[in-house]
C-alpha cells in the first residue's frame, strides 16, 4: 500500500505493543515512509556538512536525503546558504557534482543563474511581466554551531534550534569542532529502513556479538553492553579513577561533567544531549594500540582518555575523543534503504601523513560500521519474511524503546500518550 | 494492484478459458502473487534439502522461498529441525551462511542462542517476567522420506504427507535415495512466475523444437513429444524390450511397475505420482555417450536402461537413471521470479574423479535446464507485452492443462470444479 | 497511484497552468504512463526502422517500444510486414534476436511457425477444431515513406498517414531517403519520462549553455536559441544570402522552399511539418570542420550548405543535411525511462571507410545528444525532488508549452480545448 489514511495509520499505532519490535510496514511500507517525510524528517534539523568543507566564497557541496538534494554553499558575505536544488525554470538540478567551488549556481540547462544566496541573477529571454524575484531558489533552513552545519526541510514552521545550541555548545567547544576540519568521510548505504539504522546505533546489546574491536576500546561496552554488576563494578571502579584526572585537566569541568543517570537519558532520545565518560585504561584515544590519532583538539590541554557522546535531534549523533571526532548522520533514502554517513574531524591545521595516519585515525568506526551496516540488512532482511513478528527488547535497549515511542508519538494521533511506563514496569537498565 | 478481493479474483478465474493459457495478471501481478502464497505455497511440501548435506550434529542449510527463509539443522538426537530464520528478538536472520555446522543457532545480532531444536537456551538481559519458553524460533513443518527432506510453511493445518510417502517410497527405495549424496546443485534463477517454470516442466511439446541433447538420450521424447504414429510405435518396440528385461532384473516389479497410462497422470499432476519408462536402446544412463555415469544405485543389480519420473506435490519433481538422479524444485520468488533448482544425487560412497566425473554425470540436465530457462523468460517476455492474449493447449500439453485447472481451483471459489473435460472435448492425448 | 480515474486526471489537468511545466505526476507517475499509452503512443505513427535494413527476403528486426516488441520482416512478395512479437500459442517471444535474416517466423518453444506475413503456417498437434488462419501473429501497422518504416500500435482505428506522406515526401525526396542506407544506429538510454525527452529536442533555449558544437555549425542557434537583435540580424544575412544560392541549385524549390515563419510550427508541433534553412557559413555539412562527410544524396546537385528539420508525429524527428540525414526517435519505455534512438542515413552506395569515415559523420549528434541525455536527466532528477514546483517557459519555449497543451489535451476531456493563447499574450517568439 502507498498511500494510508489517518484512521489506518492510528489503528496501525495502537495495535504496537510497547516495548516491542514495531511491525514490519514501519520498516517497509513506501506509504509510511511518506508520513516519515511529513511528520519527522521535515520537522528536525540534520548535519550535512562541516564549515570547513566551505571555506572560500562559492565553494558548495550537495546533501541528499529522502529524494531532496540541497546545496550549501559559502557566499561573499560569508554566511552559508542551503536551497533545494531544484531550478525554478523547468525543474533541473542547478549542481551535479557533489563539491566545488562556483562564482554563482548556474543551471546546466538553460542557463538561470543564481547568486549565491539564491536569487535569480539571470534568466534570459522571459516575457515582460515575469518577476525575477519570485524565481529564486527555494531556500532550506540552515545553521551553524561550532562548525557544524545542519539544516531542516521544514517548510514553514523551523523547529528551535536554540535548546540543541543551548545544550550542545559546551561540548563542541571543549572539542574544538569550530576550528576543526573534515579527515574523512566514508558513506555506508545501508539496505534498510532509516529507523533500523537508528536503532543499532541507540544500544549497546549488540556490542559484545558483533564489536570485538569496540569492546577493546570502549569501557562503556561494560556498562550498557554487558552490564553483570562485576562489569559495572569496573565501569565504576575506572569510571572514577577518570573523573578525578579530568577534573584536574579541566576536561570534566561543570558544564561537561554530567554524570548523566542512565536511566535519564531516555525520553530525550530523540534530542539533544551529550555526555563524557572514561575509554579503558589503556587508551589514550580511539585507535587499536590505544595511543594517540592526532594533534589535541580544541580545549584539552592534555589526554584525558576520555569519550564524548552526543545526539543532536534523532538523526545526528558525535563520538568524540581527545584528538578527532566523529560524526554519525543517518540518512533516509527510501523505505528500505538508508545511509549512514561518517564524518571525521580533526584539529583544523593538522596534515595527514604529518599529523595524523588515516587509517590508524579511521580504524575503530570504519570497522565499527561496516560491522553494523552488516547486522543492520540482516535484521531488515529477517523483518521482510512473512514470518516475522515483533519481539520484546531487552533491558540494556531502553533507547531503542524511547525511540520507537517518540516515533510512534511524532506521525500518531495528536492525543497520543508515551506508552514507555508500561515497558519492564517502568524500570528500564539494570543499573 | 497489489490487494484484490474475493469477488474481483473470483471474476477473472471465472473468464479464464479452458485449455488455453491464463491471462496476464496470473503471471505478473504482486498481487497475485500474494494469493499464490497464501493458497498455495502454504498447503505443500517441497524439497528443500538431502539429509546427506546434514550429516552431523549441528550441520545446517538455509532454503529461501517466497520470502521465507527456513533453517534446516540436524539435533544432537539425530533429528532434522526446521526453522524460520528470523530471530523472535528484533526479526533478525539468525544464520546467514547458506550452510554450515554450529553446536548452537546464534543470532549475530544481540547473541539470543536457540538450541537446534529450536528452544531459545540463552537471552541476556531480559526482564524477569521474560518466559524463553515463548521465544523459541517458530518451526516450519519438515517431513523425511527416504533421504528427501521436505518443508511446508503451512501455519497450522499442514497437508497430509502419507500419500506422497505411500506412493513414492517404493520407487525412491528402488533408487537408493536415502543412503545417497549430493554431487552438485545448480541455481538456475528465472526472471519468470513460478507458474510459467512448471508448465515448461509439464509438457515435452517444446522437446523437439528446444532440447536437442534430452531428445538423443530420451525415447520418451518420442511419445510424450512427438506424438505421430511412427513415433509412438518406435516407443512401444521399445518399452516392450525394455519391459522384459527391466522385469526379469527386478527393476520393474509390482510396486514400480505400473505402465502409467497417459492420462492417468492427469487429474493427479500436483500430487505424488511416478513411473518408469526407457531410455533409448543406446543409453545405458542419461549420459552424452551413453555409457554409465557413476555407481549403481539403490536396488539395481545391474543396468536397465530405465528412468523413472516422479512428483511429489506441484514444486518438486525428480528424473533418475540407474545411477544418479536429479531433483527439481521449483521456487517461487516474487511474482516474476522463481529459481529452478537442480540436484544431482549418487551412491553415498561414491568418490568424484574416482568413481565419477562431474561434467559428464550433470551434462544432459545442466544443459537442458539452461535452455528452459532462455524459453522460460521469453515466454514470460511475450506475455509481458500488452498486446499478449491466451492461447490454446495442444494435445500434448495436456498436464499444463490439469496444472491450470488445479491452479485456478486452489485460488478460486471452494465451489469451483475443474473444466479439464472441456478441453479438446475431453481427450488428451494422441495415443 | 497505478490507476486513476478520468475524473482525478481531469482535476490534475485543469490544475496545469499554461506556458508552465507540468505537474510531477506527469513525469514520473505509472498510471499516467498506462494513460499516455493508450491516449497517445497507440494514436500515432513512430519510425521504426529503415528499409534499407530489411534488404532480402526474410531480414527482420525487432522494435522494442513501451513494453511491446514488433516484428519488422520482408516477405516474398517484397513487402514489408510488422507483427507483435508475441506467439499465439502461449505468448513466448517468437523471435529474440535484434536482427537477422529467417526463412520464416518459428517460436524457439514449441516451433509455431508464421509466414513473413504472419500467417501461422504450422502448429503441430492441435485438436481437429483448431483453425489456424485465427491464430496469425497480430499485426501492428506499418506504413512505409520514402524508405522510412513507421509502426502505429493502434488497436482499430488507425491514424491517417496521408498528411504525413503528403507533407513530408518532397523533402524526403529532396535528401534521397528511399535510396539511402543506415550507416549508424546509436541508442540513448535515458532515465527520464519521454516528455522530458522530447521538450528537450523541441526548444533551442538550452543551446547555448549547454551544446558548444551544435551552436559551431548551425547559425539557427543565433535565431532559435539566441534570439537578441543581434542574432536575429546575423540570421536573416545568412539566410538571404543562403537562400539565393539555394535556389540557383535548385535544392529550394516551391516545395521545400517555405520560409517558415517562427510562429506558424507551434498548433503542428506533433503533426508532419518540414522546413530547410542554412548552416553557418563555414559549414557545408554538420561536420566538425565544416567540409563535406559523405557523398551528396538525393536531388542535390552541389553543396548548398542547408539543413533540413523535419517532424513526422511527435515521436520522430530528422535533421538532414547535403549528404547525410539524421534521424531521432523518441521511444517511450515506462513512467522513467526512455530511448533515443539516432539512426544516420547515408545515400545507398556510399561505403565506410572509402566514402566517409563514421565519426566525422556522426560527430555533431553523437556529442549533443550525449550533451542532451545528461540534462534530461538532470532535469528528472530534479523533478523528483518534493520540493519541484512548475516554471514558466522562456519565449524561446513556445514549442514545448505546444506539446504540452497538445499533450494535455490528448490525454483530457474530449471538451479541452487549447490554452495557448493564454501563453505571454499570445506571442510566442521575440522574433
Amino acid at each position: 500500500m502507498h498511500t494510508h489514511s489517518d484512521k489506518d495509520i492510528y489503528d496501525l499505532i495502537k495495535a504496537q505493543r510497547p516495548g516491542y519490535s514495531l511491525d514490519r510496514a514501519f520498516y517497509t511500507d513506501a506509504g509510511i515512509f511518506e508520513r516519515d517525510r511529513e511528520h519527522i524528517f521535515r520537522n528536525h534539523w540534520i548535519l550535512a556538512a562541516h564549515a570547513s568543507e566551505l571555506r572560500q566564497t562559492g565553494d558548495y557541496r550537495l546533501f541528499d536525503i529522502a529524494g531532496e538534494n540541497v546545496i550549501l554553499v559559502r557566499g561573499r558575505d560569508g554566511a552559508v546558504y542551503a536551497h533545494y536544488n531544484v531550478c525554478r525554470h523547468r525543474g533541473s538540478r542547478v549542481l551535479l557534482d557533489n563539491c566545488g567551488n562556483s562564482p554563482a549556481l548556474t543551471c546546466k540547462y538553460h542557463g538561470w543563474t543564481y547568486a549565491h544566496d539564491g536569487t535569480l541573477s539571470a534568466a534570459k529571454h522571459m516575457s515582460e511581466d515575469f518577476d525575477r524575484s519570485q524565481y529564486g531558489l527555494r531556500p532550506c533552513h540552515v545553521r551553524i554551531l561550532e562548525g557544524l552545519i545542519f539544516v531542516c526541510l521544514a517548510a514553514d514552521d523551523v523547529p528551535d534550534f536554540a535548546p540543541v545550541a543551548d545544550r550542545l555548545t559546551p561540548f563542541l567547544r571543549l572539542h574544538g569542532t569550530a576550528a576543526a576540519r573534515v579527515a574523512e568521510q566514508q558513506v555506508f548505504p545501508v539496505h534498510a529502513n532509516w529507523k533500523l539504522a537508528i536503532e543499532n546505533y541507540l544500544e549497546c546489546y549488540h556490542c559484545k556479538p558483533a564489536h570485538r574491536e569496540y569492546c577493546r576500546v570502549e569501557i562503556k561496552a561494560d556498562r550498557i553492553g554487558d552490564g553483570t554488576p562485576a562489569a559495572l563494578a569496573r565501569y565504576e571502579a575506572r569510571d572514577c579513577e577518570w573523573r578525578a584526572n579530568a577534573q584536574r585537566l579541566g576536561t570534566l569541568r561543570a558544564e561537561v561533567g554530567t554524570k548523566l543517570p542512565l536511566d535519564e537519558r531516555l525520553p530525550q532520545a530523540p534530542i539533544a544531549n551529550a555526555y563524557r565518560a572514561p575509554l579503558r585504561a589503556s587508551h589514550l584515544s580511539a585507535t587499536e594500540d590505544g595511543r594517540p590519532a592526532a594533534p589535541l583538539m580544541g580545549e584539552f590541554p592534555d589526554y584525558d582518555g576520555g569519550e564524548t557522546a552526543l545526539a543532536a535531534g534523532p538523526f545526528t549523533y558525535m563520538l568524540a575523543y581527545n584528538d578527532h571526532a566523529v560524526f554519525f548522520a543517518f540518512v533516509p533514502r527510501d523505505a528500505e534503504h538508508s545511509d549512514i554517513v561518517c564524518t571525521w574531524l580533526v584539529q583544523g591545521q593538522a596534515q595527514e601523513g604529518k599529523d595524523y595516519d588515516l587509517a590508524r585515525l579511521s580504524w575503530l568506526w570504519s570497522v565499527t560500521t561496516k560491522q553494523d551496516k552488516a547486522i543492520i540488512e540482516a535484521n531488515a532482511a529477517g523483518i521482510r519474511s512473512p514470518s516475522y513478528q515483533p519481539g520484546p527488547c531487552s533491558l540494556l535497549e531502553a533507547d531503542v524503546a524511547g525511540f520507537r515511542e517518540w516515533y510512534l508519538s511524532s506521525i500518531g494521533p495528536p492525543s497520543r500518550t508515551s506508552r514507555l511506563a508500561e515497558i519492564h514496569g517502568g524500570r528500564y537498565f539494570t543499573a
